[in-house]
């Protein structure tokens, strides 16, 4: 049996639905703790597609410039979904939340909002803005040099509303890219599988959303980053800035760091370390 | 608390993946009891696409005729891949397995390979195969007249060793009728992001594998029929055809019946009732 019965919600970043987190899950639930996991706003099941991908002939002017059908879901609303999905796991009682990349900003709002339902927030290769910073303002700092995801990327934002990757595309060197930039440890076999379940587009709108962070509120959370030393989306040296800046900020509550030798998607590679460094927590 | 605490293991039907359980997981979690989606073989994060979807500009002739990289995923592979899913959630002891349309014909070959560990074998819409029978058999039968699959089926089967849906279409027509298909009652925005997570091809080998059951083995175990009154790829007098042969052969073990108004995908459309019906098994 695990240490703790709170329950564990898991939530994943920008492209991602909730079936990245199956094997994890696969290895936390034999030890009887309620876990799930769960898509976040305008991902998974509730995505919302761009035709640009399947137009035939394919039009590389739509791809460019199709506004995306997911323009309008911001931090907001992604932080409403969330607290939704804590409350219906939790019965109203705290719950471990795990959060991947983009979905760190959802829990950071979310934990600020009703610290009581987050028993402990758990940043896996996430982002954790600081108060009141965006999260779309980490990505082009010099902390996040050599990340491969915004090369990857197709369109103007400005225009398109979204963070658009060409799924559709069967350039050879435009998936190893996408590989490379998401599931560089990961079988490529199974990164192929996982690059067909993405949806296309994450919301721009998501990202330009801040959060207050009081002491009372998110600063009174338990958390654990775990950082991936080998992560091409999220650099390591920016998961560490994110750490400095919250124990800046909140010293009497600092962040406990573990480290994984992983890509950015330890829950495809390395998900049974990812289910042990979890469950070990409450 | 739930009745049983016996875990619950849920397999998706043809090209689908464990992410089609994922409403009726959030049902079952609370409650704690162990609950499981797994991936069938060749399907989810275990699948390979054939390139022709991806091709620019597409090419009619490849979608008819690619080989199918899951061509060789047959039910021998399938079975050894559902066995080790049980025994890893069950941890030896016996699991409730929930398998959707094709996924019956797996569940029907374990029951009878390991019939000690499935604690209670619930089809869902799904095939159950009588002995020694195939599933693909069975589709083309009067009782499964009016279904909307075949239909929107690609490519010839004995070419390209997979029913290959085309799921890069934009056609409105034909994307109307994999809705109809398979998702007629579910939300059409959700139904759209559900045909996004398909895998386009669903293997032919699986369809032509038989199990010999004995009374000993399958007709030993407990076992649920849950008929979809509205289901368009598998008709509901299929489904109680199913439930005849199995009944005729095994008297002494009758199936128990329990009848949705809802399409082949209940578990997108009435999530909470599928939840319920499970939860309350053994």
């Amino acid at each position: 049996m695990s240490p703790s019965s709170t329950p564990i919600l898991l939530l994943p970043g920008s492209w991602h639905g909730a079936w990245c987190w199956n094997e994890v899950i696969a290895h936390l639930v034999p030890s009887g703790r309620p876990t799930l996991a769960v898509d976040m706003a305008g991902h998974g099941l509730r995505a919302r597609r761009p035709e640009c991908l399947t137009i035939r002939p394919f039009d590389p002017e739509e791809l460019a410039t199709e506004v995306s059908p997911v323009a309008d879901v911001d931090l907001d609303q992604a932080a409403d979904l969330l607290v939704s999905q804590i409350e219906r796991l939790g019965r109203g009682g705290p719950v471990t939340v795990v959060a991947h990349s983009m979905g760190g900003t959802v829990l950071t709002r979310v934990a600020q909002q009703v610290p009581e339902l987050v028993a402990h927030a758990v940043y896996l290769a996430a982002v954790m803005p600081a108060s009141g910073s965006t999260a779309g303002r980490y990505f082009v700092l010099p902390e996040n040099a050599g990340a491969l995801v915004l090369p990857a990327l197709r369109g103007d934002p400005d225009v398109t509303g979204a963070l658009r990757l060409d799924l559709a595309s069967n350039d050879p060197a435009y998936r190893r890219q996408l590989r490379d930039a998401f599931y560089g440890d990961v079988d490529p076999v199974v990164a192929d599988a996982a690059l067909g379940l993405l949806t296309p587009d994450a919301p721009v709108s998501m990202m330009l959303g801040t959060t207050r962070l009081t002491r009372d509120g998110w600063g009174s959370v338990p958390r654990t980053y775990v950082v991936c030393a080998r992560d091409m989306a999220i650099r390591p040296a920016l998961q560490r800035l994110f750490v400095a800046e919250a124990d800046a900020a909140f010293p009497e509550n600092p962040t406990a760091v573990v480290t994984l030798d992983s890509s950015h998607a330890p829950f495809l590679s390395v998900p049974g370390e990812v289910a042990r460094i979890v469950g070990e927590l409450g």
